[in-house]
């Protein structure tokens, strides 16, 4: 294999988050799915916008998180993701760059402005998600960059890039272009609702092995496998991917491969502020760890860790150095 | 006096805060003074914002957060200030409004865009501000709504509007049309270098009585007079001021008139996070009391309780309800 010019590339949708505590009234008024994550149109995100509270902006988007998580411990990390030419496509910008992300991605001059993601925190930590897709909805396959995926060992993906119309033929290119140059393709589902607008689609990536790694929290994997049984679901994944991790928040992690199922404990939280992000530093972890040579536990171990930093503060953006967190408790990074 | 829509009335430039977390070697690098607010046209902030590391985006603006406070507190609170058609000053009109605080100031459809200010946070919890004022430059007199002013029961005016062409202008004109309907009119010194760009000015609004109340931190009070002894720049001001207050940090505040000056204590902390609004949020909580009609000291320990909240997380507006804070600890709100 040719050298590496990026440990972990990601694409994804390009959102700012917009984040406001709230109560489970206005999620029950609302007619919000608690803890899940749905599109909105212009004329919705208008009117939830008036509705909710005071907010402040973070930089968001699950796989820029990744990233920006796999790049704060010390790996080299790149993004592709539309924005527009607009104030909060060049925070986005700003913000991912600023932690060490290469981005090249073009921003729109025209068309939509720059996605954002309306999170709902509740008292308990949970976040409810509602997605302007905006800009994000013209990724083409035109912003791929071959070079750049060929280089890259990880290539990561997000199930929520089959909402944006282009998005898929965009993720379809990569994960070609990488099996080609002998590169790794993981997939994260992203959200229990998109699955069950993918099912189909993402059961064949899978099956088909143009996914090498899953990534499922335990409400994914079921929707996935259309079962409230946790553990037929567990034995279908088992049986379909040829690597996959399922996150399952307090109780940890499975990372599950048709050989063996290895179970690795979540790390201790002393209060969980806001669950934005866990799942994508999970993620981040896990492939820092896997990019380093690290064993599956080893890298299970480290997303644990850098899930449970985020979930202790707002925002799904580490706030810290996660290298040194992570050469703090042990870790060889 | 004819019955009030407002207990206060801010006018104040309108600033969306960009907050990073940075290192003192940074501040020294970019020569900032530390703790103090610097202005800065478009080419540095765009230098700045490069060479930053990743932000967080807070609606902000120190008469605005001394109003948004206000509100929090239950009292019914008013806002006067310019911002652009544009995200960001999408962002300050909403988050203001969710707030619960009157802000009907029309948008620049056209010119620089809406106010930011660079915050970068150092490990101690200071706060270092570079404010590009974008749209709040052209904050104009015409923009003073005069049956609100003439309706408000206290109009707060930020020493910062001396930086704007034309915001003193309407700095005065509020002033006037509050002292013709019998209203008091407060000041805040706003920072020591403002203070050090405007003293003349600042010192003849209050002897001759265009401010009524003077809210100055102890760096502000001796820029005021020229003088590193506190206690002659202390003598200085009950010799001007009708009423003031001096703001200490963790020594609490001073409250002064000619015939007395009461110390009061400050509220307890556990850790400062960000400094940031510590002194808007001060001068709400003494706002609201005197709105109330509370006795100076009462006031001063609202301020204190509410300064308290705002220093122990990132940004200048209240996370909490204030009111709720503030009946909890005794305050009958």
């Amino acid at each position: 294999m040719a050298s590496t010019q990026f440990d972990v590339l990601a694409i994804g949708n390009a959102i700012v988050d917009v984040l406001a505590r709230t109560d489970d009234a206005f999620l029950v008024q609302h007619k919000m799915h608690k803890g899940t994550m749905r599109l909105i149109d212009e004329v919705q995100a208008a009117k939830l916008y008036d509705a909710m509270g005071p907010a402040v902006e973070i930089s968001g988007g699950s796989a820029a998180n990744t990233v920006v998580g796999v790049a704060s411990l010390g790996a080299r990390a790149g993004f592709i993701g539309k924005v527009k030419d607009d104030d909060l496509g060049r925070v986005f910008a700003h913000d991912i760059r600023a932690a060490g992300v290469s981005f090249a991605t073009p921003p729109a001059s025209a068309g939509p402005s720059t996605a954002r993601c309306y999170v709902l925190v509740t008292p308990d930590g949970e976040r409810t998600m509602n997605t302007y897709l905006g800009a994000a909805q013209d990724l083409h396959p035109n912003d791929i960059d071959a070079d750049a995926v060929a280089a890259a060992q990880i290539i990561y993906l997000e199930g929520y890039l089959w909402d944006p119309p282009r998005a898929k033929e965009a993720f379809l290119k990569a994960a070609k272009i990488a099996h080609a140059a002998e590169r790794d393709v993981a997939l994260t589902l992203s959200d229990a609702f998109c699955v069950d607008r993918y099912r189909a689609e993402f059961l064949d990536l899978i099956r088909s092995r143009t996914v090498d790694l899953v990534f499922a929290n335990e409400r994914e994997l079921r929707s996935l496998y259309e079962t409230a049984d946790f553990d037929s679901a567990l034995d279908g994944l088992r049986n379909d991917a040829r690597l996959a991790v399922v996150t399952r928040s307090e109780k940890g992690c499975l990372i599950v491969t048709r050989e063996q199922t290895e179970a690795v404990p979540a790390s201790p939280v002393e209060r969980v502020v806001d669950a934005t992000g866990a799942g994508d530093l999970f993620a981040a972890g896990f492939l820092a760890g896997l990019s380093r040579g690290s064993d599956y536990r080893t890298a299970g171990r480290l997303g644990a860790l850098v899930a449970a930093e985020v979930i202790q503060h707002l925002g799904a953006r580490p706030e810290t150095s996660l290298k040194a967190l992570g050469q703090e408790n042990g870790f060889d990074l």
